[in-house]
C-alpha cells in the first residue's frame, strides 16, 4: 500500500526547502529518462515555482524541452545508490529505469515518470520556458502542478524527520558520491 | 585564530552543493545588512556562478542592486537563532549586525561583508545583472570571485563532517524556524 498523500500546492517548497538531492523524470511519450540533480531551490510560494539545473547536453534536457514537463522525485537515504548511479550514466543509449529495475507510475496531472520507491515526495512540474537562463546558466525554471510525499515522513504540510523514520529521511549531496543524511529537528529559539 | 583558509575558486560550488540555508549580506558603502535564505544553488562549476532568491521587496535586494555585489555566509549548528532572527526582520531601520552583535570583516576581492564567527564558509560574489528573472522570480545570479572555508570542517576541498565538529555542520530550513543538520557522511556504492 502506498503511504504516498497528496501534498497541498501551496506547501510544494517545503519539499525540497531544505535542499536534498532529487531526481529528475521525464518522457517525450517514447522515451524516458531519470538523472540526479543535486541543484535545484523554490523560487516562489504561489503559484509554487522551482528552479533547476540541468545540463543542456544531457538526454532529461531534450525530453524537457520536447515535452514542457518533467517530474521531481526527492530519493531518500535507502535510494542512495541509485540516486548516484542514475547521475553518472547517460539515458541515451538505455532506459535507466529498466536497468536499474525501478518501476515508474505516471503522474495524475501531467504524466511525467514518478519514482515512489525509495523517495518520499515527488512533483509534477510544468516547465516555465525562459530559453535565456537555460542556454546561459543550464537553469530551467518549472510550475509545480501536482505533489505528493510519504505520510510517514511528512504530515500536515510539513516534515517530521526523527529516529523511527531515518531510512525515509533525505540525502544531499557533497560531490563525488558522498551524501549527508539530515537528522532530527532543531528549532530555532526567537530572539 | 581565525580557522578560515581560503577555497579554490573550481571547489567554490561544493560550498553550498548539499543545499544549507545561507545568510546574504551586502553593503552600499553607507547601510550594510545581513538576511537568511534558503533558496540558493550552485548553478556552474566554472566559472563559479550561483543563484539566489532575494525578494524584490527587501532591503537586501536594494543593497545588492546598488553595489552589485553580495556574500554568501554558510552558518553553522551554532548560528541557527542568529539565522532565523536575522530572517525574520528588515535591516531598512536597523542595523542587524549591532542588534545581534555580529562584527563582519570587509571580504577581500569586493568589501561585502563577511560571517565567520558562527559560520563554516563564505564566498564573495558579484551579481551577474538579469533583470527578467531578478523580476519575475526573484532569482539573482552571482559569480563567485573569493572563497574561504573554516579548514576544520572543510578540507583539501571537501567537507569533513564528522562527530568531532559537529558543531560546525550547516543547518537546513524546514520552515518555520525548523531546521535540520546533516549529519555523518555516507557514500553510495557504485552499481
Amino acid at each position: 500500500m502506498s503511504h504516498f498523500r497528496p501534498v497541498a500546492l501551496e506547501h510544494a517548497s517545503r519539499l525540497i526547502n531544505h535542499g536534498p538531492t532529487v531526481l529528475v523524470t521525464s518522457t517525450d511519450g517514447k522515451r524516458r529518462n531519470v538523472m540526479a540533480a543535486a541543484w535545484s531551490m523554490p523560487v516562489e510560494f504561489t503559484p509554487p515555482r522551482i528552479a533547476i539545473v540541468i545540463d543542456k547536453h544531457t538526454f532529461t534536457r531534450e525530453l524537457v524541452a520536447k515535452s514542457g514537463t518533467f517530474g521531481i522525485c526527492v530519493p531518500t537515504a535507502a535510494a542512495i545508490d541509485f540516486t548516484y548511479a542514475v547521475g553518472s550514466c547517460t539515458g541515451k543509449d538505455v532506459d535507466k529505469f529498466e536497468r536499474f529495475a525501478i518501476a515508474p507510475v505516471a503522474g495524475p496531472r501531467l504524466g511525467v515518470p514518478i519514482i515512489e520507491r525509495g523517495c518520499a515526495a515527488w512533483m509534477e512540474c510544468r516547465l516555465i520556458s525562459e530559453p535565456h537562463t537555460e542556454d546561459a546558466y543550464d537553469t530551467c525554471f518549472g510550475e509545480v502542478v501536482a505533489a505528493a510525499a510519504d505520510s510517514r515522513v511528512f504530515h500536515n504540510g510539513h516534515w517530521t524527520f526523527d529516529a523511527s523514520n531515518s531510512d525515509l529521511h533525505m540525502i544531499h549531496h557533497l560531490g563525488g558520491g558522498n551524501f549527508v543524511r539530515v537528522s532530527g529537528i532543531v528549532a530555532a529559539n526567537p530572539r
